[in-house]
């Protein structure tokens, strides 16, 4: 199903990130659902978390461990969220940290897979010697497969670019979004490089850089209680990016890294048939453009829609007249259809034919938009159909 | 499809207000497709319309008409929605609102149907000798009919309670809610009472009684550019209801009837399988339980999971901990699924069984209950969930 996505290929090893998977049995038999990510010493790293409030257990233990100093370790189970699942679930993340290290606040745990279920712990443990010894600086795309809950695809780039005469390797992985099948709480994305980067800038970069890609997708508009994105910068190149002109390049490199792997979440989105982009442009700010991107992306009449390649301009019309803006001017306001006019300053364009719309629908790719003629900002939202695939993805009993 | 809901059977006479309709031909082919109703002189009108900044050429008219005076007639044509039509739209409104009587200001035009197409004047313009001659006032059930759209059912409900000796009456009909079928644009509802009110408390009714019924439901979270509620005191019954105990037992009746019509726009909404009533309680404030309460039912997780008769409380539980409210105490959450605790205290409930959840979630009607243990005000909402049937509706190409 996964629209115009490729399985990932080849993930380029990152100096510093050494990572191994294994088959536990925590959900799923016969294929990996447990990965150690080890990291070098005098790595920095960044993250951010869901704001769900009701958010797992392993959240509230990687956000606690992080406050106290840098991680050498990140530890991702798929199959079990350990969320909804009280003071047991707080006990058994930390006790699955412990299996990692005498030092638990040196590993982050991330779950991600079925909510309001106990984590067998006994489980974790049991693959800790073998992981240990399996550890890899090559084995991205294992631990890509192993993070899996119901992505029909691993998830994986790379990137490289030359700093200061050196190769700097950029490597990433992610898992599914849209609060994904029964339970299944959702997005998981790592992210390291082996360019040294101030831990100064390193937060600062992973919060701009989600905003234009995580913080830019939706499926179904739920927040799972899971989400979370790591940011890892080893510095076991010995390139420490310090002047402005490498900055650039370096989270240009990271844009794009972010960018594609936002962008395969969507692809893969539970019975997405099309990879859609709204852009909603001249706002007087990006939230205000983010605000009325996402409700032409949540519009479930919009994405059905989108689903039956109908060119149902009247349903994104009502979507974005009742965004939550103040006052609008409605003579300013063009709607596109991929390069078709469709609103011309608030009116019906006169030469629109519901012909050039369909031909525009009919495509997988399609882009909507919108200009507000109210300031300079614009914003894009990627989002995927909703199909009867979803529907069945979503209601099929948990099993 | 309608859950629980059968068709409006007797629907009784409003002194003071006459119906007709007839087969216009405006899209629909061998069914009534266009209402006059005529209401008494002196009869007093309150209106509530969309808050889409795209409404609808007859809304915006509509609202301009009763600012200038009280309506004596309402004209309602289904079929086209006469919305996104631009100035040309506006004067189809106007030329309708003409063909009913010379002084345009007296007439309240409503159109529900496609978007996007103009409304085609002279098919309402020959079909107005007939309807003027048709007016009766034992109309009601036709009326309810010819304003159908994709509602499977006629939805409409009287009743009757003793005022000052007299028995005064109450009828209301409604039509579809949720944005419905391709460009179907959507709800509309008319109540009227042969009591007189004076239109000082009239307006202030209609505002409350709608904030509990038809501002307390939602399908898909769209919101239409032609929705409108109107609200009609004739006063013909000569029962001018002016003091507080009278007023009183006036206004509960008007709020059994507005509840009745809300309820049956669910339990006939696009797909429905379930009737789902979300009670959010302990609450700072209203619109805080409300706003909870609409995260909840809007979730397509939620909804999917309703429609698969699934008790995946973790969906429910997700929603929650995004809804917008500030800081909130996890640890006094508690959540029911029927009369069955899930979450009590912010734990999993050491009694639920998934046995017990699952008979909750098998039966028709489902009340999903949420206390926040934070203040005293509570809030409902109806919804209804989601389905392969929802999305058949509307996926369906527009014909």
């Amino acid at each position: 199903m996964a629209v115009g996505l490729k399985p990932a290929e080849s993930l380029l090893p990152v100096a510093g990130v050494r990572l191994a998977s294994d088959a536990s049995g925590i959900r799923y038999q016969g294929r990996d659902d447990l990965v150690l990510i080890e990291l070098a010493e005098g790595s920095q790293t960044a993250a951010m978390f869901t704001q769900n409030r009701f958010c797992a257990a392993p959240v509230a233990v990687a956000k606690r461990h992080l406050h106290q100093v840098m991680p050498r370790y990140l530890l991702i189970n798929s199959g079990n969220a350990n969320a909804g699942t009280g003071e047991a679930g707080l006990q058994a993340a930390l006790d699955c940290c412990g299996a990692v290290s005498n030092e638990v606040e040196k590993v982050l745990p991330f779950s991600t897979g079925v909510i309001g279920e106990q984590l067998p712990v006994d489980k974790v443990i049991s693959s800790m010697p073998g992981l240990m010894k399996d550890l890899d600086g090559d084995a991205w795309l294992i631990a890509a497969q192993a993070i899996m809950t119901t992505d029909t695809l691993p998830k994986g780039f790379s990137k490289q670019l030359p700093i200061d005469g050196k190769k700097i390797t950029i490597t990433g992985i992610a898992k599914g979004a849209g609060m994904i099948r029964p339970d299944m709480a959702t997005m998981l994305a790592f992210v390291a490089t082996d360019a040294g980067i101030p831990q100064s800038i390193l937060q600062a970069w992973l919060t701009e850089l989600v905003a234009d890609s995580f913080n830019s997708i939706t499926i179904d508009g739920d927040t799972s209680t899971n989400d979370a994105c790591v940011l890892i910068a080893t510095n076991v190149s010995g390139v420490v990016v310090e002047n402005d002109d490498d900055q650039k390049r370096l989270k240009l490199a990271f844009k794009e890294v972010f960018s594609q792997l936002a962008q395969s979440l969507i692809r893969d989105a539970e019975g997405a048939t099309k990879f859609v982009c709204v852009e909603v442009k001249q706002t007087a700010s990006q939230d205000e453009a983010k605000a009325v991107a996402y409700t032409v992306a949540h519009s479930p009449l919009v994405k059905t829609a989108l689903f039956a390649s109908d060119p149902n301009w009247g349903r994104i019309l009502a979507a974005v007249g009742r965004a939550p803006l103040g006052e609008l001017d409605l003579q300013k306001i063009d709607i596109l259809l991929g390069d078709v006019a469709v609103i011309t300053a608030g009116q019906p364009d006169e030469h629109y034919t519901e012909a050039k719309g369909k031909a525009v629908m009919e495509q997988d790719e399609i882009t909507i938009t919108i200009a507000l003629g109210r300031g300079q900002q614009s914003a894009k939202v990627w989002t995927s159909d909703l199909s009867h695939g979803y529907v069945s993805i979503n209601a099929d009993y948990r099993s």
